[in-house]
């Protein structure tokens, strides 16, 4: 995706509020607000892709706050919460008909815990109250049959994890494609390096993917989504040979919709105008876009 | 009011807004964006008055759109509509056992009529739908009974008025504020210089205040708010002698907080966060708050 003009002062709310979580430190926070305004004037360009200058901003801020992961304790309490509603996804699972889409959605709503933005749950407590009720909900925009039917033809899968909280549903969701398709290759790629609040292979081994997942890959770097200029070779073998690629969440959508990787489908909460309009999907849903 | 870091987006939010308004042409509002950046980038300084900053951020602004006056059709049409809600108005005000407090309540709401910025109406439409409810709701905080006394003791009364739309109903706050106390001295202060979709001259003269008030003076340049480094003498003057200052709006709080003018009134609905912890009220009120 391009950057639009909303995103520009979407990722300095998002910047002051790492920012905060990071230190109480004025002069430093001053400092970050300065310093990635600089660069934001610098790099805003109608024709960058948002994922690409987003990056760059936020690697200035973890660097002027000295910070390798300001989303340390958010993370960790965002897993922890999520954990506290598996049994209730578990139960809205085992009596699903269509117990692998019912995953897919748990995964969807899980994706509104995420901070700093408009349209998500700042506080990751917030999930507790309206995660079953977001679940039964749905969804706004459901491509789940085409989805089937890639799956049905499809030997190697890869999976793009998006935040801590909602990885937790993703094991669901990998366990019940393995249980659907138990002779898809499933690879789980998670974060290369700390960035945001997006789950990395500490997290991955933590929640026991190797349970439920062939293989484990990261992106290899620090980017917000994909940087396909830094691509580990593993990875890089992978895309080319996965039959479909699985995006959670938004920043995913901004890094991938500028490639041409497909058959690839997006299960995301749509949480901005910006990426809502530019993937065709109204704001708030939960969704299952599939791109052949 | 100091600055606050959630202002930076905020403020960045409405330049690009008064941008869409002005323009089509997608390379002068990159050129916008990028010069707000950058000047807020060198300007940001939790020392310095919000005010004062957004005065220059919004300068630059217009002159890069080379428009005096983005906000033009949307102050035509604000007016309009608030003028249709006027019968309702009056209605309200002529049942009430307080016809000032309640044309002051019905002042407050209009200033939900606010553009590109959050906790306000972007449509001037939406006050259609809302405006009867929200003057019933009647106010968050109550400083009425202070600010009769306050009244009782003055001669001399100065309204600094906000956003165009809302002064429809100040006027209606000015009759009945000379109706309750004929011997003040009412003075109407406007902007001196179009900004953002505040009330000048033109529109406090085609709006008849000179049937309610005994001097229309204006802020003199262009400001957010007030410059106090650049009032013109009549002004200075009034400001001087003046018994009583009655704020409009959150841009007044703005400038006014950083001055020791007492006593003071500000009324106001709390659109932003920054704003509302600073005057010490809840988000999302109508307030009238006195400072003596």
């Amino acid at each position: 995706m391009k950057i639009q003009t909303e995103c520009v002062p979407c990722l300095l709310k998002r910047i002051i509020f790492e920012a905060d979580q990071s230190t109480k430190d004025k002069e430093l926070r001053t400092k970050v607000i300065k310093k990635t305004c600089k660069l934001l004037a610098e790099l805003y360009d109608p024709n960058a892709c948002s994922a690409s200058i987003a990056t760059k901003v936020h690697r200035l801020a973890y660097d002027t706050l000295g910070d390798k992961d300001p989303y340390k304790d958010l993370k960790d309490i965002s897993n922890k919460i999520a954990q506290s509603l598996v049994p209730s996804a578990e139960e809205l699972i085992k009596n699903s008909k269509e117990p692998l889409k019912t995953s897919m959605i748990c995964s969807i709503v899980g994706n509104l815990m995420d901070y700093g933005i408009e349209g998500a749950s700042n506080k990751p407590e917030l999930l507790l109250d309206i995660f079953s009720k977001s679940v039964k909900k749905g969804l706004g925009y459901d491509d789940y049959d085409k989805l089937k039917k890639l799956l049905l033809k499809s030997k190697r899968v890869l999976l793009f994890t998006d935040n801590c909280g909602e990885v937790v549903f993703d094991k669901l969701l990998c366990r019940e494609l393995k249980k659907a398709f138990p002779d898809i290759y499933l690879t789980l790629v998670v974060k290369g390096i700390d960035i945001l609040s997006d789950a990395t292979m500490e997290d991955a081994i933590s929640l026991g993917f190797d349970e439920v997942v062939d293989e484990i890959l990261t992106t290899g770097c620090f980017a917000v989504g994909v940087d396909f200029n830094k691509l580990p070779k593993e990875l890089e073998k992978a895309l080319e040979e996965a039959d479909l690629i699985i995006c959670k969440g938004m920043a995913n959508y901004e890094a991938f919709s500028e490639t041409n990787y497909k058959p690839i489908v997006y299960l995301m909460r749509t949480k901005c105008t910006a990426i809502a309009n530019s993937i065709g999907l109204p704001l708030d849903i939960n969704a299952i876009k599939v791109f052949e």
